[in-house]
Formats: C-alpha cells, sequence, structure tokens
C-alpha cells in the first residue's frame, strides 16, 4: 500500500496551559511537534492499534523528518483540535500530516508532516508490522 | 541583502540532560527545536545583537516555519554543539540552516531551518530592522 | 476565610505522551508540575471562574512555592487522574492541593501543593479578588 | 555517612531561552525542576563520577520528593548559576539542596531540594553505591 486510497482522518483535542507559552503569548513553536505526537497517538488508538501495543510487539517508529508552518497563534486557554491523517505507509517509514485548528472560530493554526522509520527496539530497520496494516484496512472499509 | 555573500556560521554546545529525553532513551524529537532556537540565540549575541536588544527595540522574528531531519540519534549526557547560519535575510523575513552534532565523535545528529517573520510587537509586519543589517554586515567583514 | 469549610476538589484527566517520559520509561518529574497547573485551571474553570478571566480582571496568582511527592511512576499512554483542591485562601496568597492517580488501578502516583500569591500584572501584592471569593462560596454551597 | 562533614557545593550556569519563558514573561515554574536536575549532574561531573556512570553500573536515583521556593523570576536571556549541594547520604537515599542566583546581580532567585531513592534499574532500593561514597570522601578531602 503506497497511499491509503481513501483519507483516514482522527481528531482529538487539547488545552493549551501556562507552560505551553513563551514571553510572546504564544504557544512556543517546539509545543507543536507535542501535539502532533499527540495526534498520531490519537489516530492509532482510534484505528484500534495504540503505540504501546504496537512496542509491545518490538515496534518504534522513530521520527526522521518533521515540518510545521505556522499560520496563526494558539494562546493561553484555547481548545485546539489536532487532526491527524495516515498520508502515506511504505514498506519501511510511514508519514503523517496534521492541521491544527483553533476551536473557538475553526481557523487552522498550524499545518505540518512527520515522517517516521520503521525499526527494531534497537534501532534496525523493520517492514511495517503486518499488525499496523490490518489495522489500518479494517479503519478505511 | 539576499544572501549573505560570506556564509556566516556561529556555534554553541548544550549538555542534554534526562528531561530531554524519552523512553526510547534518545532525546525527544521537539527538544531540537529549543536547540535551535539556542543556536540563533548565540549567533546573534555572537554577532553583538542579543535578541533581546532587538526586542527592546520593539522588533520580534516568530517562527512561521520549521523543519528537521533526524539523521542519528543525541542520548543523556551527549555534548551536542550547535551551528547557525543565517541563510537569507529578505524584506521583511530571515532564514536560520542549523546543524547539531554529536561532539564525542563529530557526527551529525540532525540539521535543520527556520524561517522567521519580521513584526512589531502586535504581530504587524515590518522591514528587517537596520540594527540588524548593520550588525551582519559588520560580522562579515 | 481562612480555609474553606467544606473541601472542595475537581477533577481532570490527562493522557500520557512520549514527550512526557525520560530515559527511565517514567514521566519525567518536572512534569508533574505542567499537571498541577492544568488541575488548578480546570479546578477555577469547574468552579466558573478560568484563570484567564482572572487574568482579564487583572490579577496574576504566581507560584511562590511547590513541593511533590513521587509515590509511584505514570507511564507512556497511563490516563492519569488529576485532583486539585483549594485548601487555604489568605488576604493575598492561596494554596492548592493536588494528588494525582493512575486511571487504571486508582493507585495515587503522586501528591503536591503550590502556593501563589496574588499580584497585579506588574508583581504588586494585591488582595484576593472577590470574583473568586465569590465563585468559591458559591461552589461550596 | 550522614552528613558530610564539609559542605560540597558545585556551581553550573545556564542561559535562559524563549523556550522556557511563559506568558507572564518569566520562566515556568516548573523548569527550574530541570535546573536542579542540570544542578546536580555537574555535581556528580564535578566530583568525577557523571551519573550516566552511576547507570552504567546499575544503579538509579529516581526523585521522590522536590521543593522549590520562588524568590524571584528568572527572565529571558538571564543568565542563572546553578548552586547543588549533596546535603544528606543515607543507607538508601540522598538529599541534594539548590539555589539559583541570577548572575547579573548575584540575587537568589530560588532554593529548593530534591530527594532521591538509590535503586537498581528495575526499582528495587538498594545501598548507596560504595563508588559514590569514595567519590564525596575524595572530593571533600
Amino acid at each position: 500500500m503506497e497511499k491509503p486510497s481513501v483519507a483516514l482522518k482522527k481528531i482529538t483535542s487539547y488545552r493549551v496551559i501556562y507552560g505551553d507559552t513563551d514571553q510572546m503569548g504564544i504557544v512556543y513553536y517546539a509545543n507543536y511537534l507535542r501535539w502532533f505526537e499527540k495526534g498520531r497517538a490519537e489516530f492509532l488508538r482510534q484505528i484500534g492499534l495504540p503505540y504501546s501495543t504496537i512496542e509491545q510487539q518490538g515496534f518504534h517508529f522513530p521520527v526522521v523528518e518533521v515540518s510545521c508552518r505556522y499560520l496563526e497563534s494558539a494562546r493561553y486557554d484555547d481548545l485546539v483540535q489536532i487532526e491527524s491523517e495516515m498520508c502515506e505507509c511504505r514498506r519501511a517509514s510511514l508519514t503523517f500530516k496534521y492541521a491544527i485548528w483553533r476551536d473557538s472560530d475553526r481557523s487552522t493554526i498550524a499545518t505540518g508532516m512527520t515522517k517516521h522509520a520503521c525499526t527494531d527496539l534497537t534501532g534496525r530497520i523493520l517492514r511495517i508490522p503486518k499488525i499496523l496494516l490490518e489495522a489500518l484496512e479494517k479503519a478505511t472499509v
């Protein structure tokens, strides 16, 4: 499977705390990567395969590349929605796309992507596990 | 000035703490963006214009885009070197490039870039301040 | 009011992400203070007075003291419950107590407290605002 | 050894980045615990026994208790000094005390302590390792 034929998107939400902001009064740019992680974790949970299960099976998906565009600013106490989509799933890597919205006005705050390798617990490259392919297939039906 | 004719690179170092790592035993991917920030802050300090001075003059350089490639893993207690280069300086934006090395074996751990807008303290787009252009010129001579 | 006559406790929950853990495989100790913040923010929201409203009225509650006891470890993907109680409210300070439980087995992971000054936005000590006292009174009835 | 007869204090420094601050314009309170960790790591390195070596020998010192008093605020770009002292070393636990100063005016910003258990890598309580006792003894001579 190169690309899921049907886009598979899952959504989760997060409330901004003080600890996420910086002195510019907005969320510090590195914290969006925490939200990406939360987004893909909830994506996997929602298709029935929590990342903790993937790890128990001996697989890791370390991030090999990330990018993010900051369109607007998230602020203290904002409720943000994190939309995650697995947009590519190759032999030994997979890619997620993200969109972050402010819940109050539905405006897109940021978009981004992460590319992941598939490895065993020692870092050796592995094929994407079958349990993931099966969970994706079931979820896209 | 579109691009400094002479590449202007500055280096600073950081020692990895426990709080930077995650349960995979490596530095959590979002923390590299903290290092990019440290890198560009030290770049500006080393050309004689600390970012705090830029802010006092009424300017902000919010990040509008970031990307990072993770080539190897930084681990607990590693001393990493952060090399920062201002690779583009346009009318109202500027771009930094980064390379992170492990000090012990000089291997490159990650590379990345950040693109910044130039704004006033309320977020309105401004031209890059003259004090920055002058500091860059002095530093490249 | 020295101490609310009826203990007023509010609960919120949080799912542990990778970015919260460290290489010991457990949540990094500083991150519990983020949970305390989330706990007291939700406490204030649940009594009808979000902290953002308190700030808009010109008040800050900076932390002047914190303590935490770590009884067990929170781990990746744990759902934790954060219980917050305003246990003291003096002329110009207030104190929260916290208990963190693992949701799966209801075991207490950590307990702690934060003491806060009440100041204006420049840091000058102020009396606790009436809107807070009124919200507390309404909530304890 | 209950208490080192001579107070053994070690100092390290840290430059505040944007990512450490919050929208109050000061360092977020949880980040002081990162500084405590940096302080005790450098303490151990300076007595010749880096924490990474302790771990390689099969020991962990998980934090079982922390407290911090915030006296003044650290701000963006402040250089802070972190003074760490091992103030107690019992059979199976040890305690560090910390003082954080602003370098520019030598004012104390925060004081605190952490208490640590001594365990093996699975969390079982162990006696403090001899290599630590010996390193402390050598350092206090």
